[in-house]
């Protein structure tokens, strides 16, 4: 759906972070090299790099999501930005102006970056499609299109535990006609060369063009599972769910819930990883989210090392010799 | 309705900034040659001064408005001010507090400078009464009442494209009778100096009192367009209007909404204004608003340089040799 | 309720600060003679220390207090913080997320405190008892339990009133029955070995228990007041209040509201507080609250100083020698 052009620069640098889909595995690698440099911020005393001092960022939250608002702020402030949210739902547009009018008065006032949050595919690419040439954009999720800031903190969670990709067989576990996520993490797993990866859901749940995309499609998650380096849960959600594609919620996790005893089909070290908020006892039992070989609040702080990293990378602003520096 | 007392101190200087009236020419170019030392920092790339380092700046809104509330925000940051945003329709007084005694508890935890939005005529003026004399309040828009840094945003970009005022010909278009707005500009023209000062609208939306106040009022938008240099449209605020005070919105684009044809009466490079958000095909027509003489989103950008400016001033902290210069 | 090996580390220190209940005068002294060395920030030019920069505060109000958050904000800020606000009533856990899961969640963020409002007693020390190692907790109210950043302001404001407090006479006014913030009151007035406790109110607002807890107990306003150095009156909390435990507001005001008259029986040089918002007419006459005696004002400046005093504490970030120092 995007065009690649649209997020990559006349230089191929990136100026957008709409989608993983059409990018190299350079430009990903890059993004995982400078979020491992961001990393070791959030163990500091003094949580603070000034590479963005004097950037305003919006966000501009069309769909409600504390979580990630609260990281891409944090973020935002850790590199020393001024940083506003904006929830479309309750304002602006309520006067009657139009989204592209509310957005051409945002840039006039000099903001510098739009992290946008829309229920809408689409709407990211479309936002970055009709700002100004000094304006960059974020997706932090559209519709069921993508969140590519949530896949490169899982592939950065993967590389931190299982160091190559080309080496490792991965299974994405759920809801996969609905996330927007695994669309993501397929796109990132495939172009950072992965040994295998694996979908498991219900049939009514995994589309067939995912066949098409280099994916192995499993109905029965012990088979699905054996032999994995990586096990990705996916949210249930609920919410999104029409009609009669899911038994209910006890039989769904019957079959597809991650336990300790289905996961013993996975390799001894294993990692499980989920992009929350987790649904217990549906999707996974409490005994493995908080169990040894989950790393989902691993996840949760390499976000603010990626979001870091994407934030300074369409910006243009990469830590030099000095300017990475923590402040004095 | 503003004691001009209220806003000046002993010896003459901007205290509050509560409404134009009364204040003589110099204020009003001291406050845009301000501006203008402030217009260049939206264009660096690290956009801050640290004229307000260590300031606290309550934006008090009674009424949402999510661009009026974000450009002060943006502006407060940029000077490097601590500010928080109180919607006042959602908190505090809910316990049932007065408004002085929640103004009088800000005050006591020293709040440096107010910026108030109301419903009502006089609002700002009121508190302004009632503040402790370490504290300014800036009017951001009251009732019917005023709105002076929108009208001091508008001298500016007025002076920015044509220069001196005593040689202009203005035309203000649309709901006078509604519009905090229009009554701001027809005290900031007139007391600028301008060379003709014309108001276009039905006559039903124009108080007559507007003739005694050096302005020539026009019914037929042609003939009053005819020669000026500065169109000014307001927004036809359709929440305020009751009862049959005007006619259909499609009657009413015929006869007032700006046409490339319309403006063909005004001087060849006369600039078309709007305070916004405009309402697309009602008062204006997109070919206008997005059109070469327009100088819409200008204002925007102007809109941060001068309440930077009017902020400034009234925290008595104008950039000297050195202060105002941007941070290493 | 609150376990004190909760709040203290190993070495004595305070780690969290949920409850005054259980410390020591030492504790106490310690709070008020940092809040000392704070108190003048508010009044200088530039309200800034650098002391918390780069640490990430979150106020997690799970029961709406404009006021309070923002003199926690504030507090933060002025410390050089960064601090975010999460209204947990309209958010993250409405996608169905347990509590637990968003706290750990934050804490993967690299958050250092959570200051926690509730509506509930002991909401406070339940996180403080799942929280990670790295990671302080204050309470800013929970439920009728505790309120001791309240109570600490308060006892600053004594101590800058009345040097001492084993000399003095204090008497607390009101709903006893459903206050936070009068158990606290009452727990450091006698940690701080007060020379004598009393509490006014009718017989349905006064638990016997308190009888025990060192405190005299008076239904005559009239006798309890006199001679006492310090009045302390309560909020009657409407909204708290169930069925026939007090008689008409006007019947209340004439027994238990401070007027001037009542105020006659305490020490002349008495001074009159109040936690604020007050409800004029009903506990209190406005006579009295904006009267000589009143510091009810000065309680809320000082509420910012003890409030960065706590903050710094729980951080472990004292002012030394040069740290604390204003920036240059």
């Amino acid at each position: 759906m995007t065009n690649n052009n649209l997020q990559l620069d006349a230089n191929g640098r990136l100026r957008h972070f709409l989608t993983i889909e059409g990018l190299k595995k350079p430009h990903l690698t890059d993004i995982l090299d400078l979020a491992e440099s961001f990393a070791p911020v959030g163990g500091k005393s003094v949580k603070k790099v000034p590479l963005l001092r004097g950037k305003t960022i919006i966000n501009l939250f069309f769909e409600t999501s504390t979580r990630t608002r609260t990281t891409f702020e944090l973020a935002a402030s850790r590199l020393s930005a001024d940083v506003q949210s904006i929830n479309i739902a309750t304002s602006a547009t309520s006067k009657g102006e139009s989204l592209l009018d509310m957005l051409h008065n945002l840039e006039a006032m000099h903001c510098d970056l739009f992290v946008v949050r829309h229920a809408e595919s689409g709407a990211a690419d479309f936002i970055a499609r009709h700002v100004a040439p000094h304006v960059s954009v974020i997706n932090a999720g559209d519709g069921r299109h993508a969140h590519p800031t949530q896949a490169m903190l899982d592939m950065f969670t993967i590389r931190r535990h299982k160091g190559e990709f080309h080496n490792i067989k991965v299974a994405i576990v759920g809801d996969i006609l609905h996330s927007r996520v695994a669309r993501s993490q397929i796109h990132a797993l495939n172009t950072l060369g992965v040994g295998e990866l694996r979908v498991i859901g219900p049939k009514t749940l995994i589309p067939r063009i995912f066949g098409n995309m280099g994916v192995h499609i499993f109905h029965d998650m012990q088979q699905g599972l054996d032999g994995v380096d990586v096990v990705i849960m996916l949210r249930l959600q609920k919410e999104r769910m029409q009609g009669a594609l899911l038994p209910s919620e006890g039989e769904y996790f019957q079959r597809y819930g991650l336990t300790e005893e289905k996961l013993a089909a996975a390799r001894p070290d294993a990692i499980v990883m989920h992009p929350g908020p987790i649904n217990r006892g549906v999707e996974i039992a409490s005994s493995v989210a908080d169990g040894p070989q989950s790393v989902i609040l691993e996840q949760v702080s390499n976000g603010l090392a990626v979001r870091m990293a994407v934030m300074s990378m369409v910006l243009g602003r990469q830590p030099g010799a000095d300017s990475g520096a923590e402040e004095q």
